[in-house]
């Protein structure tokens, strides 16, 4: 006889159930089981019913018997694993704080909310990819650790390593690698592992993690425009085939989810300036939005929004001004409505070195680590190119329409709280 | 006009190509261009072919113009990005000391051979990750740092860092996170970047990277035999698709490839020691296989072949003793033949805490690092489980035939060599 799943539709009444037993009430015979599908709560009936009742919650069985009007009859049990203490968290409720989350993940993972949106990326992550292979795109693997990191961070820290006794980073970016790697396959992309020292208070933004995810494509010789149209492809290919195929998956997490219609509405940061200050918020030229402004901006069109052509003086390393007005990069945002602010960064790369060196002297790095990246830019190994990093947890979670971002990945890191799992 | 690739085949007698000016002897007016398709060596005629022969090489041109029996006559060029300095390496031909393509990889990774690997590693990916979908298994990303690596390295050392202040060490497995992963979804997969200090020596192994990607499943409640088939299925698969779907790149790299075929024969390290005394190895009873002995061994019986049930005290941490015979683990290797070695290793996990605390302990490594592992352990979080990880660049070295593994990843770290790209 075969395994059933808790949640199958259409389930014969005889089964055989590969459970954990997750909680028990003891006085009502009712029990919560768990396996890959979800929790069920049923009621266990029969005289093996009782045995089974006194297991510690986060046993491991095999239960045969049959569904039934009166609830599950246990016909036998066996017990493949036993925990020696009981783990005293009811992880069939989640805790709003998202501390307590990251902290004991290993549990709170086995929620099926959880579960739900990790499946929800992976299938995510699988038709990015599709997408991504269809427009001829190549997929190279991230570095871990590099002797220069990306220099542009805005506001986080670097982390630092030793190999063979000489310092490393750890990958914050691939942004120097996408540059190369475009000047001899034209269109590629990392599905890239990143991390960076967030500062602390960014664990209440609800969309930064210390790991995460960026879909990092760059396309040599592109324009503004042609990296603008593969994001809007992208995400318009991607929403729609989840809600084609996976549409119970999806609504079960987010009822209000639709597929997105691009083309999005572009304005510049000039005008985004504008309507902030028209909202109430005072920014001065030359500055960032802060999170709740570009959030405001954004809600003013309520779908997602293009945020072009920023300060060269606000936006470090990454990017070329623009010929006609040279006080602005050739760079974007994308901003999604309801609060889920920015989820892909990108633009036209400078690739000049004098204006590449300028601006790291200009960030405080010393100029001597980068070396190998300069001397492939004077030697002609980074063509002009364009590219965007899209961060997948963001997106996760705008599609699963979920608060805070620590559920949109696996042992979460948070801004702030390290010694998780 | 459509811009044509330069081994474009069939391509009209009149192009437009954007390409890199690679070499050129004036003498004889004949150039090298690149492209991402490869390169070619071209003469070029005609009245502007001149000026173009007097530009830097790495020089990113767009040429008009019409192939005939002469060469490629230039009708028109536009110039889209010149160097500053021309990189004075012809990577036109690799060298054979591997530190040299490490250290000037931005170069020689332009070079076709290099770039097919490159190719062909993308297309192995995608078919190992359409295989394992197909079988029900979950795709999940890897972290790059936790509290507490895995503590059973052979040989390696960890790299180490900091976040917030705490001790953090880098991903050189992700076993725990494997273990407790499939309590959750049955049936897990990473693509794992893993780094590791290894030593120096090892850069003449041909099969050792610093920086590495591992395939890594696990499965819940799975037998040796279940992950064993479910490795023999999975290169099955993926090496018919390849000379299905892609004959023409697999063939240009190695002539004499062909698919594999499983069953693959299967031996016990007893067998395996026995066989490497008559061949003339001295290795005692409990020790690892040298890499000499391993390949001999294999090579003996000229297929994969599947070494198992290795001395439990020659491999730490990770595999469950046998019941009839606890000097042994259920765990195995798979050997690939004419030297090209150890490509997977696996079997069925330790998942009982007081073994995996005295392992740890065994191993020299500070048990309180693994709190959070042997605490979730402890509360029923890690199920019997099995599974393997296959090495991506040890799997691609093999099919493209290549001698060394630098080969087979961009960017490559080597033993004993830092500083590099």
């Amino acid at each position: 006889m075969r395994t059933h799943y808790l949640m199958e539709p259409g389930s014969s009444s005889k089964v055989r159930l590969l459970v954990w037993l997750v909680k028990k009430d003891l006085g009502r015979g009712i029990v919560v089981l768990r396996d890959p599908s979800g929790l069920k709560e049923v009621r266990l009936v029969g005289g093996r019913a009782g045995d089974l009742l006194k297991l510690p919650c986060e046993s491991l069985v095999v239960i045969e018997g049959c569904y039934s009007v009166d609830g599950l009859l246990v016909e036998s049990y066996r017990v493949l694993h036993k925990p020696i203490e009981e783990p005293g968290i009811d992880y069939t409720v989640l805790p709003s704080d998202v501390r307590v989350l990251a902290k004991y993940s290993p549990w709170y993972m086995k929620h099926p909310l959880w579960m739900k949106i990790i499946r929800l990326q992976h299938i995510t992550l699988y038709y990015i990819r599709e997408f991504l292979y269809s427009r001829g795109f190549l997929e190279l693997l991230s570095p871990m650790v590099s002797v220069a990191g990306d220099p542009g961070l805005r506001g986080a820290r670097k982390l630092h390593t030793k190999l063979y006794g000489v310092d490393y980073e750890l990958t914050s970016s691939v942004i120097m690698y996408k540059q190369v790697s475009a000047g001899i396959f034209e269109k590629i992309f990392f599905v890239a592992r990143n991390v960076r020292e967030e500062p602390s208070e960014n664990i209440s933004t609800g969309r930064h993690l210390v790991e995460f995810t960026q879909i990092d494509i760059e396309w040599a010789l592109a324009s503004l425009d042609d990296v603008i149209k593969l994001a809007e492809d992208l995400l318009e290919y991607v929403t729609r085939k989840l809600i084609v195929e996976h549409s119970d998956l999806v609504y079960s997490l987010n009822k209000e989810f639709e597929p997105l219609k691009p083309p999005f509405k572009k304005i510049r940061y000039t005008e985004a300036l504008e309507i902030a200050k028209k909202l109430g918020y005072s920014v001065e030229w030359g500055e960032e939005l802060s999170h709740e402004a570009e959030a405001s901006v954004a809600n003013y069109f309520s779908e997602p929004l293009w945020i072009t052509h920023f300060p060269v003086i606000s936006r470090g390393f990454y990017y070329l001004p623009e010929p006609s007005d040279p006080r602005y990069n050739m760079d974007f945002n994308l901003i999604l409505p309801k609060g889920y602010g920015e989820v892909i960064d990108g633009g036209v790369r400078e690739y000049r070195l004098e204006e590449v060196r300028k601006r790291i002297i200009a960030l405080g790095e010393p100029i001597e680590k980068y070396s190998w990246f300069l001397d492939t830019i004077k030697k002609g190994g980074v063509p002009p190119s364009a590219g965007w990093g899209l961060g997948l947890e963001r997106l996760t979670r705008y599609i699963a329409g979920v608060e805070h971002i620590v559920l949109a990945t696996l042992f979460p890191k948070l801004p702030g709280l390290p010694k998780t799992p």
